[in-house]
């Protein structure tokens, strides 16, 4: 085994590959109801996030991630007004989203109060958007809720959720993607964090795929580095009720009134390039083997 | 320390983290005149070669490093014929470039010849084109080779080296650019790998003013996953004797004659697309602090 007191190791099993930061204390370890939530500070990283022995953000590389998971879907949609976060505990998210001023109502739904409490704690500049009047934290299980929203109260719904299996597993299907798809309005784009485009090919061309079965026109992939997860690289895959996502507002994305670390209107259109490889997979007849 | 029979790590030092494969068996391990050189067989990325405790390349995902050290570059030039690769000695970029049918001599400099001669047992399939009658494999230190080569001989010159320490420093120096500047006809490009941007922003910028003081014209970076590098992320930088690096033969990267796994045209652009962080990092006073 990989183990030492001094370093927090996540080993990737599948691909007998590990990522470790060392760690300076651990700062906190709980089992709430869901999930096991423990806190790290790290040598080089900040402070980190590990829920049920998967790394979930740290500080020095968060922006990445969220600043992917937001601005992308944002810039796509004509005007988007009312979002929708599931997942996301950590804030990082909502935060980047209530960066957009015509943003009139953000909701982030989180199965666990206990994420947000300690993301508040240990890593306060995701939080600093919290009181914001047109956000909405609660505490309940997204599946449910997407089911019981409203048709066509939402332009935006962001799946910012941990990996296809335990607490977020349902939120992989096409059940769920459906009624995503009936609780967004006309132009209404969804954006679901997609794995490693290295090591989860096989649930990447399925998200497609029940992107599709559930009525979306068009999906889309970003790619984007993301040094704590798996492989380095990262990803998140958008659908359009019923546009086909292959422009996005690239002006108001190149005059954006915020700040970024790593978003601009050059990355933007960069994440959408697709990588040979994953060209041929999704073009692969339904049955093909996918490494 | 993060030690086991069972795995192989890199570590991070300066950055506290550590990229680690599971390994099966150790096939190989020698001292060299230049350096140490392992090769294992693990679990989820094939055979793995590393030199003086840093990973060098896996036969799962060297396709991303060799096809963003060779295409980007190759596309860039308008009619790219002379090659010549410094480093490289695992000849996966070397196969690379001879995919291009107008190459009329592909030159490989590397200063260790074992490295060569255990790519060829444990890579064959980067080795393949080894016995190309346009290839030509010397054995002795490239920074001399380019000080002796004939002004304005070479269209490309690919660095394809270690990091900058040990028998690769001499690479990084404005010195060096300056004679591959002197060695390279009108036209000619210089593409250099360039570490890190999560983890070597200083590097990087450096890397840049270098190019500007040998004289180069334009330098622009390229962005690249690279899983068993530090942080997952990588980059190379290219640097023009006369033009500005904006374009490149598009068209001819579309239809290009031979396969890839990771590069198409759309990637080439994709893989320029720079960063906030990078962007502000390069425009910062020579003076200011670079994390």
């Amino acid at each position: 085994m990989l183990q030492s007191s001094q370093w927090f190791s996540e080993i990737a099993a599948d691909d007998a590959s590990a990522f470790s930061l060392k760690i300076r204390a651990k700062l906190h370890e709980e089992q709430t109801p869901y999930q096991r939530i423990e806190i790290y500070a790290t040598e080089g990283f900040g402070n980190l996030m590990v829920i049920d022995g998967c790394t979930m953000l740290s500080s020095r590389d968060n922006f990445l991630y969220h600043e992917m998971m937001s601005h992308p879907a944002l810039f796509t949609h004509p005007d988007p007004r009312r979002i929708c976060i599931i997942g996301g505990g950590d804030c990082g998210t909502l935060k980047e989203v209530l960066k957009h001023p015509q943003i009139e109502s953000a909701v982030q739904i989180d199965i666990d109060e206990r994420v947000t409490r300690l993301a508040e704690r240990y890593f306060p500049e995701l939080a600093e958007s919290n009181a914001d009047p047109r956000a909405q934290l609660l505490f309940e299980d997204g599946v449910r809720w997407i089911q019981r929203a409203e048709a066509g109260s939402l332009d935006i719904i962001i799946v910012d959720s941990t990996d296809p299996v335990g607490p977020a597993a349902g939120l992989f299907t096409s059940a769920f993607q459906a009624d995503c798809r009936r609780a967004l309005a006309p132009h209404g784009v969804l954006i679901q964090q997609s794995e490693s485009p290295l090591y989860h090919m096989r649930i990447l061309r399925e998200m497609h795929t029940a992107m599709r079965t559930a009525g979306f026109s068009a999906s889309r992939t970003l790619f984007f580095p993301q040094a704590i997860y798996p492989s380095g690289w990262w990803s998140a895959t958008m659908a359009s009720k019923d546009g086909d996502l292959s422009t996005f507002r690239h002006d108001d994305a190149r005059d954006k009134p915020f700040e970024t670390h790593y978003y601009n209107a050059e990355i933007h259109h960069a994440a959408l390039a697709q990588p040979e490889f994953f060209r041929r997979a999704l073009m692969a007849p339904p049955d093909a083997t996918i490494a």
